[in-house]
């Protein structure tokens, strides 16, 4: 198994402006968000990335994502009906490969040497299956989230066989369905906005919008995926921080300075402003 | 005196995205840099904003904008010939009016109830003259700013007259020309990044660019508007944010929600932060 391609969606209505937004990476130089995204994505692999993107917006994103450029290639969604048509309109692109499938509104901290792209690729690759990488999360924040319930492998640590997926689960579905054994009283495996997935996925994804014109989510094609063939969750070492959030920014902005090369002058930055700000 | 009109400049080439980065404002709200700066100036009762830009950057303005957009007029600025052209550019929108002058690269936070923009207004409409506001700097930060060297108008607090401005001058040539009695050792009046000003200023510029081909720097106008009309620095309670440093959006997104209605949430989510962050 082979992952050299990637699908990043950034067509939806609030989350166009995200990727275009400035902050400063590890390595100290300022950057767009999407800059951040690609670099993490070609850092673990990846030769080309598709950007599922709304009419008009191509130019404004080859700007953004300034040497990197001449990865990209880009699909327009032409109608918004929903996450999984999003990720169909790029099924040409996929051409019967497996894929790397990101976000675009999220930026990642990782928890150890590799990225968490990378983390994630090479954990399919030695599965030789589907992965989507997963979040212990807090109930309190399934509203925001895709989650899975299954059980872990035995022997593979942060692996789980997936038995379940459910989009933005009340905490009752949750609880009457996605219980994972070991995890911490009130967590669920919520998505962390990466996935390796095959490209029956496209399949699934192509009979669910013949059967509903309106708006297809990408879960429900992942929930049959299971039934189908292998489809694990990996709890990989590694943070998301979505940039859509109130202080979203700001929040994804100081875990990556804490996380580089500048972390002392921000810290010491910090602190300057504690001291002048009054209340 | 009245002051109902201001001009922003937006047209610097490495600016020119600054204005449209998104931040969380004090009263909670998601918004863009431009209008959390059009908020300030016309909450100190600016009636019209004219935006310098650069040519096809007027779309993108009017959205970041919002519902302020109404407010806007906009000048393109058509050659890179220093801020001092890009102030003259909207000779005509000033209309032989005095102005307030605001660069887009700035976010400011008050120390007190009313604005920023506002004290300075306030100040300009008292003193019925020409007034720059300024902020004591360290000498470390002169390569960043225009300085004034001058000294306090008796029993006026914050007050100074302008005997001197200097467009980023050495430590040397500030320590020669721009020390004022009772500032701190090693600081220097630089400029705040917004002025009141008289039209005459318009015509100073005019001469510089009849003079000058090349480059024209508002700061040698300033200088001599002081030989021509009373001209005053003030040092107003605030503090300005440039975002155009690096770490600058982060530094001014912290200073506003410090100083806004999610203070408490946004100190819990730092220090949440900092636990989880390692090294």
């Amino acid at each position: 198994m082979q992952i050299q391609r990637a699908i990043i969606t950034a067509a939806g209505k609030n989350q166009r402006q995200l990727p275009l937004q400035t902050l400063v990476d590890r390595d100290g130089q300022t950057k767009t968000a999407l800059a951040i995204l690609l670099e993490e994505v070609i850092d673990a692999g990846i030769d080309e990335v598709c950007l599922v993107i709304s009419p008009g917006d191509q130019a404004a994103y080859e700007t953004a994502a300034g040497h990197l450029a001449n990865r990209l290639q880009f699909v327009e969604q032409s109608e918004q009906l929903g996450y999984g048509h999003a990720v169909w309109s790029a099924r040409e692109f996929a051409a019967s490969q497996p894929f790397l499938l990101l976000v675009s509104d999220h930026l990642y901290v990782s928890g150890e040497q590799r990225g968490c792209a990378k983390q994630l690729i090479e954990t399919a690759i030695a599965e030789d299956c589907a992965v989507s990488a997963v979040q212990a999360t807090h109930e309190s924040k399934l509203p925001n989230y895709g989650a899975v319930g299954g059980r872990l492998v035995p022997a593979r640590r942060g692996l789980y066989e997936i038995s379940e997926v459910m989009e933005k689960p009340s905490p009752t579905q949750a609880e009457q369905s996605l219980l994972v054994p070991g995890l911490r009283a009130g967590h669920y495996l919520c998505f962390f906005g990466m996935h390796v997935l095959s490209s029956q996925v496209m399949e699934l994804l192509d009979a669910d919008l013949k059967e509903n014109e309106s708006s297809v989510h990408l879960s429900s094609a992942l929930s049959r995926l299971g039934g189908r063939q292998r489809y694990l969750a990996y709890e990989l070492d590694g943070r998301r921080y979505d940039i859509g959030d109130k202080y979203g920014l700001l929040t994804a902005q100081l875990a990556i300075a804490l996380d580089g090369q500048d972390r002392d002058e921000v810290l010491t930055g910090l602190v300057e402003l504690l001291v002048t700000s009054r209340k």
